[in-house]
């Protein structure tokens, strides 16, 4: 095996798309900063029990497991830093009142979501702690949107869902919460005749309304219509009340579209209310997702309000059309000392200064070298090149 | 076990010291890219082999491995970056000229160095490819004065040393060479006792040369007293000759010490040419090691001539005087076009602006709230809290 060879689905990040991606990545943790998120760097490896308190089998399966020398112990590379967080928050800070945390950081993952998906990814979210209201949901939707256009993804597709349809059925009958896992999947690919299958031993409140779940999406004109047809649950009608505030205040924002699907419960066992995806023209895939998780963080000894979300900056930087190639001057290499004071003037002004070193060509890939930096009449000034 | 706790050696970063590495990551590689280092991205997986190719055993005992589901190959989890950056030099940019690369990503060790060393770095560098020449050395060196200065360290030592003074020796007997590491832990220790039992039985150069080489260490006068009392070989005078010209170079820079070590030779097996380590006052390790290191590319296909500087930011920022916390105003929460105009542009010109969420307090960290966004007649208008 030749050792330049890296292992599939694992890529570098050669300059132009770093750079990219750093220029993203500074972009969104200030615009985080901006709405007043902490950021925290939680490590990439901890106990395996740590980082699945929660997220189940799906969670366990996408996790690198490793031997810990100093304890012995099974450590885990994480695939999801959310939990982390959640631990951060319900443990370290340990805050009373509303608590705004930001990351960006690499996850792994065993096996690729799809054929050329990266198991590598670089993972950037937010999270708001402590407030149940759906003033926090509010915040990190509009957040999401503005990080994407930030991103120069201007026509964003917002897809509203809510854990709470699905445990309001559950609620009703043990027999449907016992196939969750099934039933999840037979609504997240529509598939009906699978469905009625499943749900011949139901409940008719729970059949019925499980039978219904598929062709409830589209626009938010589709509340109206799951108001008549989902069984009449005070759990069900505060969810839809959630997503019809949460419809309209979205639809203010520029650019953006809304739609509700509420049989796309992926991450159900995880959420406990609002969930979003977005989307963009072109991507079959959402290039963000985000919801509540109240529950997360009892596995650390303290259940709070929790709703965030995250994105992928390498799927965001390639499809971003931002430009990040940027000019340079090119300079000569002397033992100079006026020459060594202009080069550091103008670095100190921001400018990219390359030093040719003798004796060589210089291709560059990231910077374009549209200057040089020349001596005329015992002065450095820089020329056009 | 509680499942807050974390392995020995790992630790979270919470907001205020997150800020601060965030700040002097960009400060760090902005300043990279003032000299024209482009930034790569390696993975943190790759396949053993790719990882061990050099550096040695320590290298391999310091890699955590784990096992890749798609190939059932072994996998290791990069413990520096160095060897990944050599790699894509060689192989995927395979460029003829002068290349300038840098990084910023977290190593991790599967033992501590030390008690209270973490396992998990934020390993930051820079490096130059292609050129065998002085210069490059130089360049590297000053840089990595240049951004030791911009994280606040206003008084470095830099201690210079060269592997060719080693590589001399042991080419002029291959019993020193087979004995190599047993002589470098002696040399590194200082241990005279030891060096005097190894060298018995070696060539009269060699026991000569060894025995010198722990009293050769103190200000560039040093180098005047190596050329009288180690062996005229030409690769030592070389050797002494590099070392002369970097140390009167480092010695103009404002606030640099420089010093010479020519038996502190840790990464001998690794680096070929000058190497050095940066030093700051009350912090007994290097803050930033480098040196030349031109036959590591060989590995991938191509060896190139190579230099370049780590250090670990997680470290530095720790040392750093720099104070990260920042100003912010807070600002109510309300349905409220005006106010919600005023936040936008408030964020967009730079301002932190937290909104507080209805019915809670607000403990933060990082941000020092000493404004308010208030309703004045009508307008909103920021005031002092």
């Amino acid at each position: 095996m030749s050792t330049w060879l890296l292992p599939e689905n694992i890529a570098d990040v050669l300059p132009s798309e770093a750079r990219k991606i750093e220029e993203l990545r500074r972009a969104l943790l200030d615009r985080f900063r901006a709405y007043g998120y902490e950021m925290v760097m939680p490590p990439l490896l901890e106990y395996l029990e740590s980082l699945l308190t929660s997220g189940g089998n799906d969670l366990n399966l996408r996790t690198f497991k490793l031997v810990d020398q100093l304890s012995g112990r099974t450590l885990g590379l994480r695939a999801d830093t959310t939990p982390q967080v959640a631990r951060i928050d319900a443990h370290l800070l340990n805050r009373q009142g509303v608590t705004r945390l930001c990351y960006a950081g690499n996850v792994l993952h065993t096996r690729p979501r799809g054929l050329y998906a990266t198991r590598e990814q670089i993972q950037v979210g937010a999270e708001i702690y402590g407030h149940a209201g759906l003033e926090a949901d509010l915040e990190i939707q509009q957040l999401t949107l503005d990080v994407l256009r930030l991103c120069g993804l201007a026509k964003i597709r917002l897809d509203l869902c809510h854990a709470g349809v699905l445990s309001a059925i559950f609620a009703q009958d043990a027999a449907a919460a016992a196939m969750g896992e099934a039933l999840y999947e037979a609504l997240a690919g529509k598939d009906v005749a699978r469905l009625s299958e499943l749900t011949l031993g139901l409940s008719d409140v729970a059949r019925e309304a499980l039978r219904v779940l598929p062709a409830l999406y589209g626009d938010a004109s589709v509340l109206a219509i799951a108001r008549q047809r989902l069984p009449n649950l005070p759990e069900i009608a505060s969810a839809l009340d959630d997503l019809e505030f949460l419809a309209a205040q979205a639809a203010q924002v520029d650019g953006a579209e809304v739609t509700i699907d509420l049989a796309d419960l992926r991450g159900y066992a995880y959420h406990s209310g609002v969930m979003f995806s977005a989307y963009v023209d072109g991507v079959p895939n959402a290039v963000a997702r985000g919801g509540r998780y109240d529950h997360v963080g009892q596995a650390y000894g303290r259940a709070r309000p929790a709703t965030g979300f995250s994105l992928d900056l390498r799927e965001v930087a390639r499809i971003s059309p931002i430009e990040a190639r940027s000019s340079a001057i090119l300079a000569p290499w002397k033992h100079d000392d006026a020459l060594r004071a202009s080069v550091a003037l103008l670095r100190d002004a921001g400018e990219v200064v390359i030093q040719a070193l003798p004796g060589h060509d210089h291709a560059l890939d990231e910077f374009a070298c549209d200057r040089v930096l020349v001596e005329r009449n015992g002065a450095w000034v820089v020329e056009s090149r």
